[in-house]
């Protein structure tokens, strides 16, 4: 598979996650993180079900991901997530020592992969690469559907 | 007491857990979280002993005071840190909708509020108030004091 197949494989994974968010009634936001091109780590957003703001799926999954390691540093894996990071996220991601951020929709209100702003365009300790757009429109959608519904109600 | 006399109070509970972490040998960075003027969380940076990279002493704090308070949302609360927060725990600070993040030292090589960025000039939907170099002397002296033994090893 070339790299471009691999993100969208891994992309569907971190969609199912989204998926899964979205059955618990969270924001339909999901994440895996990979290494040695194998999921070691998954999560969904879950803000609303344990009541609490870090419970991003991004923050969640390298939780996992540090646990499976073993150790704070993630060199070699790549998260991929299906809505551009927001600050917390991305600053985790940094402090991780990721590889790569790989990530679907574009959160132009929060987002900090260039959304909103560019956290990487300051000279931090470590800079991941990032790719954005993967299966954009399958990560929007689920956004958009959830946020539909909620405003009907 | 006024607001800063409370501050001053406050820090010096930040530094005890920045002690502790210094204790366990970690980058000692502690932090508590207010609210109606009573401390209901406290942690302090555990990344080594935890093996985890988002175990700064903020987040560990702010899921404990997501817990004491019930809900992801801390208006009212404050969160009072010995380090200038880094952009994970600056954007942490935003999405638990803090009323204000009082830090002690600052940080120029990683600091989102002013030190290196602030997170605060971008249009986010939340700004809590930020005050920095509370206790300043005695925050960034258990820092250099921690460097300087680590340089002697």
């Amino acid at each position: 598979m070339t790299q471009n197949e691999k993100d969208i494989f891994f992309m569907r994974e971190a969609l199912a996650e989204a998926y899964r968010a979205a059955e618990l009634d969270e924001v339909p936001v999901g994440a895996v993180v990979t290494f040695d091109d194998m999921v070691i780590a998954r999560a969904c957003n879950t803000r609303e079900t344990e009541k609490c703001a870090v419970c991003h799926a991004e923050i969640s999954a390298i939780r996992e991901a540090c646990r499976v390691r073993g150790g704070w540093r993630l060199p070699g894996s790549t998260l991929y997530v299906t809505l551009e990071p927001c600050p917390m996220c991305m600053g985790a991601a940094v402090n991780a020592r990721f590889e790569r951020v790989v990530f679907g929709a574009t959160d132009p209100k929060g987002g900090a992969c260039g959304g909103l702003f560019d956290l990487l365009d300051y000279p931090l300790n470590h800079h991941p690469e990032t790719v954005g757009g993967v299966l954009k429109e399958e990560c929007s959608q689920i956004l958009t559907a959830y946020f539909k519904n909620k405003r009907a109600k």
